[in-house]
């Protein structure tokens, strides 16, 4: 990596990629592969985009962001595998607590302690979500016979709806809430049904072991991209937010706050609102620069407690549990692999408005509520010893300066009326990131697969 | 009004005014009436924000952003008065065209010459939402008994379940995305309820003759700003994008890329979307930061074919028009007050995936398409002259790099989940920008409403 170019020299490259996270890495991966030049522009001073490791303690991390992996993700399972790196189990032994309206329940395995009446709900909800979700075409979700109503619809709304009970209610808003970053109630009923289908199914999305939360990487998820950035080395050049993409008869002028590259064809590896930043010339077609416009992620960001040890382990318990306190109402066990230090995680993230958010204004707003706040729920589900932890850390992604939130949401609308905008190449400019996957959509997984997707349309027409 | 400062001196004011459009020049001018230093900084080469005069012809100009104005406005009427600014009518006598599914009708008034069946549909409806609007209280619309309900429905869902006639539905939908810039299907519900029950009511907003397209302002309603500038002076910086408010134990430091101002307190003028831009230190408290992020405004661009004279007014024409035809939805007539020239108006905007949208993607896409697809428009409904104007203007707003979008809009969910984040003062900063009124939020007048409503607060603290 290295970084500082005077603005003088235009450097030449067959293909620049704008963003250093794992899709804009992955596509300048494999056209390096291929025999490209490849240049890689970041803006921030790290690679890894919507991943990063956090130090806890001497040769412990933890992660920041992204950090889960499951079967059937099979791109990024293959990266990982290909750069040597390795995954290990989310801890899952033990039960997992549920605490709503001051009942306090626990339960192994993924099924809840509810009544059977909500049991019954809850099967019969996700059987009505997954037949919706055959319908909608993986590539093409605008097409689908309910395409237009079912993107009019919020999620939360079909759920307020559909769902009979106010346990299944509460667990499947909390559920999504957590999964997606935002609020079911903002979100496009037509988009979560594309992600149910192309996500392994709900149960699946909510799943740890099995599921989407099955594992996590040895070492951390930002070691995927800081792997693939050493391999790539002097391609990568961090610190060089990109102003302008310019394309002319001669290829594409990609230029940064301290670089200008001419290219043949420009990989933009950005959420579309972070593309939105940069200024391109010719002005995008109304349909994209739109939807840049339109366009916002789900954001969480991520409270960590962390112990000497996994004290909850002793107990029986997981780590894990789903709760209505005011601080915590996702908790996870996110300690390193060999339990040399305990780590207990929360988000926080959207103001919510529906059955189960429990985020205050107060825990949102005010950065000396929020770890008193994490530390009450701790102590009321694990006990005194929660109350104390050795270090207290925040990953703030709400005010991070380059990334546009965390994970993919759409509101209603945006669908069906600019469909593949998002995707579809402006003449020598292509688009990658999670964003425009249509399988594993907002995963890592997904990163990789638009990556590769964007990586074979340049190399089909270099 | 002035340009260019070192970006070693360090002014001082009273207050600082970012954004030099409607709402940040009338806070500027209440808080010099009332004796405080102000200066206000502006990103872009010129005033007016969202409002903007195009040149037709020698001493001719139509106006490129918001225009109308109309009873009940009455602090933008009040301004115009104050500035010695005068306003004329709308032209709207003669027949308006609707033409759908090739069916092409006239009528007079404001009445559309529908079935029975369609105008007791049309009148059922509006009751319906005028019932639902008055339980919307104004300033909290969150606290409406079914506020989170209908702000996770979409209103275009909601026209889709409860209006009966299809040329109901079509009046409806296109008249809306008119209005808001914005497809009823991404737009909360609960929102336009708020709308209607602050704007006047449904037919008010949608009508000319004393509705809110009632009048218009002698010489383009752009000069309402310039006429504050002048009137300001030097206080007016242009050309000065803000890049970071910071507040201290000392105030607040306001830099701009040319500028830096020590103020008392600041009002940023601005949407929530355009002021994601500025560098906030301390960082804004996360529900601010949230919204800012989550924002958007709705998008319409403005197409003009201008004639020798209005020669459709020869035929008992008003030059209105409501159509289903790709390239002009919706046609007015924009001539100036003297029918010198005669100038026909339709809008483009977002993609539409309902009922009665018809902007297809070659039209918005393709600049080489766009007139050609209005020019056929005006054609058939107007006549063979219409083919032939003396000149053909966009007023490309989508493109516009220091503005997101026109009118305002919400998408569903922000009202309940947000609250009042949009405008509650953070610190020593204040919030100005129609978006902040909960009176006429959109329109010129609700700008001159924030901008008086942000003066009163920092004038109650000085």
């Amino acid at each position: 990596m290295r970084s500082g170019h005077s603005q003088g020299t235009v450097l030449r490259a067959d293909v620049v990629v704008v963003g250093a996270g794992i899709s804009g890495l992955t596509a300048a991966r494999r056209l390096t592969q291929a025999g490209r030049s490849v240049l890689v522009l970041e803006a921030s001073d790290r690679v890894g985009g919507r991943t990063v490791n956090l130090d806890v303690a001497d040769g412990v991390v933890t992660e920041g962001g992204g950090e889960w992996v499951g079967p059937g993700e099979d791109r990024i399972l293959a990266l990982i595998d290909e750069l040597g790196l390795s995954t290990f189990k989310t801890y899952a032994e033990g039960e997992t607590i549920y605490l709503r309206n001051g009942v306090r329940q626990t339960a192994a395995g993924a099924v809840p302690p509810f009544s059977e009446a909500a049991l019954a709900d809850f099967v019969q909800v996700l059987t009505m979500l997954e037949e919706m979700a055959a319908t909608v075409p993986p590539e093409a979700p605008w097409t689908a016979p309910n395409a237009i109503a079912w993107d009019a619809t919020t999620f939360g709304q079909w759920l307020e709806a559909n769902v009979q009970t106010d346990e299944t209610k509460w667990l499947l808003t909390l559920g999504f809430t957590i999964v997606e970053g935002e609020d079911p109630h903002s979100a496009s009923l037509l988009w979560i049904l594309r992600v149910i289908a192309t996500s392994g199914g709900i149960e699946h999305m909510l799943g740890t072991a099995g599921g989407a939360q099955d594992s996590r990487v040895v070492g951390g998820t930002q070691l995927i991209s800081l792997e693939m950035a050493r391999q790539l080395g002097r391609r990568v050049i961090l610190g060089s937010p990109v102003t302008e993409i310019r394309q002319s008869d001669h290829g594409v002028l990609v230029t940064s706050e301290h670089t200008r590259v001419q290219c043949k064809r420009v990989i933009v590896a950005m959420t579309p609102a972070d593309a939105d930043r940069i200024r391109f010339v010719p002005d995008l077609p109304v349909r994209r620069a739109t939807v840049q416009r339109k366009w916002h992620n789900g954001t969480e960001s991520k409270l960590f407690a962390i112990y000497d040890r996994p004290f909850w382990r002793d107990q029986g318990l997981s780590g894990q549990a789903l709760t209505d306190l005011p601080g915590a109402p996702f908790v996870i066990d996110n300690s390193p692999p060999d339990g040399s230090l305990g780590i207990l995680l929360t988000f926080i993230g959207t103001a919510g408005s529906g059955a189960g958010l429990t985020w205050s204004d107060a825990v949102l707003d005010d950065p000396a509520v929020r770890p008193a706040a994490f530390l009450d729920a701790l102590t009321t589900l694990f006990g005194p010893k929660a109350a104390r932890p050795v270090l207290y850390l925040e990953k703030d992604w709400v005010h991070e300066p380059w990334i546009n939130g965390c994970v993919s949401a759409r509101v209603p609308g945006l669908l069906t009326q600019y469909t593949n905008a998002v995707s579809e190449p402006v003449g020598l400019i292509h688009w990658a990131g999670t964003e425009t996957a249509t399988v594993f959509e907002g995963y890592m997984d997904g990163a990789v697969r638009a990556g590769e997707r964007a990586a074979n349309e340049v190399g089909a027409v270099l």
